[in-house]
């Protein structure tokens, strides 16, 4: 029988809420301001009105949802729901979201971090549908990742797991944003690439970068970069091969040591498409052990922006 | 009611075999040769053999029995008991192991790579009794790995998971045994640091290590390295650095990816004791980050020698 599901992605930011079918289609989305100064019971006690007002513009009765599922940013116990905090975020240390939210609504929840859920969205209706060993990439501002391990999500000790974008890549590298040096996120995220495209400009400016930004470096992004990398630009197609290399590095170990059946990679330097896809595939021969390279594909996210609150709802859902 | 479980730890020579209590009391072991070119068949039937005379001597019913635990030295999927391969063996090539050794001996068998159980013995009776999030690492020879998260043991899809000696450290960095470059095995195993010792030792033989060996290289290990160090022997003591930085920038990784409670190190450099575990507890907080640190103790193995065939009793017992 037909059964809805809420999924809610509270960002730092702004809270994105949709309400779906239990097969994945989505009836429609909210979008709300966080607010997280006022605090942590403030932002659900929203949230608890927003469900309502959800149901009702959609004539679902609360006795038809399964339940609500959250994706936090911060470090949470998926199995306990709660939270170990959210960096920016007011009163979400050590703060139990789903018994609370429960009490609101009278609903089931689950609360995931909101990296580690996206490749749960991926796993339930994306493109690691159907499989049980998942690794999800997403190379955006940083690095986030998601570990799926015989179908469940893996949260570690204290909601942590998944903290991919900080593994040390090169020996004190690059200063990373978390203060470290070599973090895999200071060379291989959206961020890391376009700082190496910058710090090149400083110095060649023949390519079609240059022209495209029109001389203003804060135009520079990872779009940009394959693009031109598409039309033929050597400039950019080397910055392809500094991202494919780096990726390489990061990714091998992971395979390495999870032996996954496919990684899923997205944000912004997915979108590179096969440009980047075919390199890369080459590259994790010289890494990665025969073994778990032959078990594995790589492929690009299919969710785009709804992945956030899909992989909410599809703690409900798979959970 | 009192139970009996087998454990049998195979190895590329030798078969080491066990007959436990329940409880982990080990009644007696015994050793066989493998004599791995008859093939996988053949090595079945002497372990069936080898068992029936185990329970026949030490007044063991069969139907007391929980099971047989199996160790092999390749990439095994626990779930189904089939063995990938296994290196220098003949005849283990996508072989269904459990099944067959579970249809010569009437008992229930479980087979988990060999590198793995030594961690679930550790959870079982050792230095993670308890835990439900471990990571197992043993430096010897080279760099293996078991993970146990929400208390199951991971084998990945092809059961190559845990293959962590082989996560890259340094970009092309030094050779490793597998024949890619910069490995972590390359550089923290007790190999490893052999290899780095006895390079210093080419051009400087002001340390106790070198009377030690009395010039003969070849006698340069792991044991007599940090018992110089202990001595305060400076040469000693700038190698156990060099362990400590690279042991650290491996394990941050994995704490930083896997969340766990408890990280047991086990193997010759191990052994070092207190020298290598307080600088290496000061180390990690450089690559480590902090909220998954804060959730970690990093203590040593306690099963030692016998770590193998009750690591594969645990399959049964745990499983």
């Amino acid at each position: 029988m037909l059964k809805y599901v809420v999924g809610i992605d509270v960002g730092g930011t702004n809270i994105k809420a949709g309400i779906l079918k239990n097969n994945g289609e989505i009836l429609k989305t909210y979008s709300i301001k966080t607010e997280a100064f006022n605090g942590a019971e403030d932002v659900l006690n929203r949230i608890k009105n927003l469900v309502e007002k959800m149901l009702d513009e959609n004539n679902v009765y609360k006795a038809d949802v399964l339940g609500i599922g959250m994706g936090i940013p911060g470090p949470v116990n998926t199995d306990t729901g709660v939270v170990n905090f959210c960096a920016n975020m007011v009163g979400w240390e050590n703060f139990p979201a789903a018994e609370k939210l429960e009490k609101l609504t009278g609903l089931k929840v689950k609360v995931g971090n909101d990296v580690n859920v996206i490749t749960l969205g991926e796993d339930w209706l994306g493109a690691a549908k159907g499989y049980k060993n998942v690794l999800g990439i997403t190379l955006g501002t940083g690095i986030g990742g998601g570990i799926i391990l015989n179908g469940h999500l893996i949260s570690g000790t204290n909601g942590a797991a998944g903290e991919i974008g900080h593994m040390k890549v090169i020996e004190d590298g690059k200063l990373c944003g978390c203060g470290q040096k070599g973090c895999w996120e200071a060379y291989a995220s959206a961020t890391g690439l376009e700082r190496e495209a910058v710090s090149r400009l400083r110095v060649n400016r023949d390519t079609l970068i240059w022209e495209v930004v029109n001389g203003n470096f804060s135009k520079v992004n990872a779009k940009v970069i394959f693009d031109a990398a598409k039309k033929g630009d050597k400039f950019a197609l080397d910055l392809v091969d500094y991202e494919v290399k780096y990726l390489s590095i990061g990714l091998s170990n992971l395979i390495n040591i999870l032996n996954p059946e496919i990684v899923v990679i997205g944000g912004g330097v997915s979108l590179a498409g096969d440009i980047l896809f075919n390199k890369l595939n080459k590259a994790l021969e010289k890494d990665t052990l025969k073994v778990s390279l032959d078990a594995v594909k790589i492929v690009p996210a299919k969710l785009g922006n709804s992945a956030g609150l899909v992989g909410a709802a599809a703690l409900i859902v798979l959970g």
